[in-house]
């Protein structure tokens, strides 16, 4: 597959945005911020608007999709946008039985547990995923429509972030049916099965690096894998395991000149792995320092992170302390891009995120 | 309050059970090995004892919570029994209407969260756990008497293990009402009432610490504190706003000649701080090898640990051959005490537990 289009010809040119310099390994003067789970329901328009639905038939809405992607753009002044979407959409173009559940994640008919289940599964071609996407594809285009206008506005290019569920993330929900606090059936297959865990994960593999391409290729500037879960992996598992499936997902867009992100929670022991497939920008947890994941995986990459999203809660100084007190841990990497270290709470208030943009953008390095 | 018996004059002395002498620092011929969350629902005996009534009801059963405890050691040939009971009995005991939802956890009617219900329940007196604690006095006393006539057919002495839960893992479920994913209610609360916060852990540790000496006073030969969810804390926050209030925990146990035992899941980022308080035994997740915690915290403790329960679902070989990895990694400690690094699954095999005592104990230092 050759890639029709690369960024630079694209309209809506954001090579000189905040975001994709700071994970090029450039300094702007401003730090960009963004943040996970931006679109959604922290958002009082976000709820408004996804009143009736399900959360499925939201991502396949191009309309709706790309309104709710702009809603946290337009209030927060961050810097990117990130396309409102799930990780499971590419299962469902598939045609596997998935919903995500109000309030719980997303749950499958049933689990794809046993060798012969994941059998039938993977004969399904991943590269449905592409002739099956035209909504993602839709959503995406309009998605930069709106960028390249308020980019005008705010006078300076606005990327958006495309996104897609790493391998194990995946088979973690697939696993299990839905989701869970250990991801004990998911782990368990590494070894009860090991070979028909190989074949599902580099499947899932191939499916989400289709949803990922078909994202960039639609015109998204930034691509990033969420490993979610992985932290629950034991490293020699992860790298075993794990490893070679996240690699394989990237595949397809490193045809595209995008920057990489590569994140997960709770992956403190496996930094230095995740740092390790080749990637842009890597997403630290808030139980890593910056500084310290600096020590691990080294500067040839930038850091994105890593705000407690437990401080949203916090009084306004101890809440700008710990802003400050991030963006100088972040000095030590090559750049930085201010996140949370997790997803947005739904409870969080969004006058608080709007305040934390304000503290980001008004700090300067010293 | 001056202790009444030290061990050292019990009946049933365990000072020379292999699990006291590794947590003393010696290394027996055989590594010892127990399983957290032994006793319980993966044994079918255990399955058709608790056919009726709550498992809080059987908490507070000591005919029945000493058979329970007593079920594992019998059929694994373990080498200590833990205390079949559970973190939340002692504010049982003090009234707050909890309960523990089968496969849910703890849940309280309604969650512990502002400052004037913090006020509220830190009025009860925590001494209240000692007068109303028979029921756990008397099934301790029972479960040391079987362990006697046990140690008497085995020709070894075999301890009891008591525990309760930290501070911060108590709080985690009174803030947020009940289990969570990432304790977000309680780690808020650090931050948005810091005061109310001190209060409430200070409290929960005196709690937990009368909970603790009751077992040890009636008769148990180690004392564990559970941290489960510490790992889910900043390592900044958790010196700061938690590891006060399990030093406190531990105080009233001090006062006894046991081994104390220290434990969390993905504590890797505060493992120091964790063995910082003066412990016998530190408890180590899964996600860091052995070896490693090693050179984390030093020599100056035993290490608890490590196998991934992921694993008991392994085939044979590479089972036994992940136990022996670990084994061998758990060489770099003072000493090494077998265990999971997480508590047993419920549908695990109890067959293979009892297989990887076997393998464990066969098991000598090269």
């Amino acid at each position: 597959m050759i890639p029709a289009l690369h960024h630079p010809f694209h309209a809506h040119d954001t090579r000189n945005s905040r975001l994709v310099k700071a994970l090029r390994g450039e300094r702007p003067a401003k730090t960009p911020v963004w943040f996970m789970r931006q679109a959604g329901r922290s958002l009082p328009e976000y709820r408004a608007l996804r009143n009736q639905g399900t959360m499925l038939e939201a991502c396949l809405d191009p309309a709706l999709a790309s309104e709710i992607t702009m809603q946290p753009v337009r209030r927060h002044k961050v810097d990117a946008a990130v396309f409102f979407s799930d990780i499971i959409v590419p299962l469902a173009l598939l045609g596997l039985d998935v919903q995500i559940a109000p309030g719980r994640g997303p749950v499958f008919s049933e689990p794809v547990r046993t060798a012969a289940q994941i059998a039938e599964v993977i004969r399904i071609d991943p590269a449905l995923v592409r002739e099956r996407g035209d909504a993602v594809a839709d959503a995406v285009t309009r998605t930069t429509a709106m960028l390249a206008e308020e980019s005008e506005v705010r006078g300076e290019p606005l990327p958006l972030i495309g996104f897609a569920g790493a391998p194990f993330t995946l088979a973690a929900y697939l696993v299990e049916g839905g989701p869970s606090k250990d991801h004990m059936a998911a782990r368990s297959l590494i070894h009860a099965e090991p070979t028909a865990w190989e074949d599902l994960t580099m499947w899932l593999a191939d499916v989400t690096g289709q949803f990922l391409a078909l994202q960039v290729e639609a015109g998204a500037s930034v691509a990033q894998l969420f490993d979610s879960w992985a932290g629950a992996l034991a490293p020699d598992d992860y790298r075993r395991a794990v490893l070679p499936a996240s690699v394989r997902a990237l595949e397809p867009v490193r045809a595209f000149d995008v920057p990489i992100i590569h994140f997960g929670v709770g992956t403190g022991e496996i930094l230095t792995d995740m740092a390790s497939i080749g990637v842009d920008g890597l997403g630290v947890d808030y139980r890593v320092p910056l500084d310290d994941a600096v020590r691990r995986v080294g500067r040839d990459v930038t850091l994105q992170g890593n705000f407690d999203p437990a401080l949203l809660f916090a009084p306004d100084e101890v809440r700008v302390a710990a802003a400050h007190r991030i963006l100088a841990e972040g000095l030590a990497a090559r750049a930085h891009v201010f996140n949370l270290g997790h997803g947005v709470p739904m409870d969080a208030d969004p006058a608080v995120l709007t305040a934390l943009v304000e503290t980001v953008h008004a700090w300067r390095a010293p």
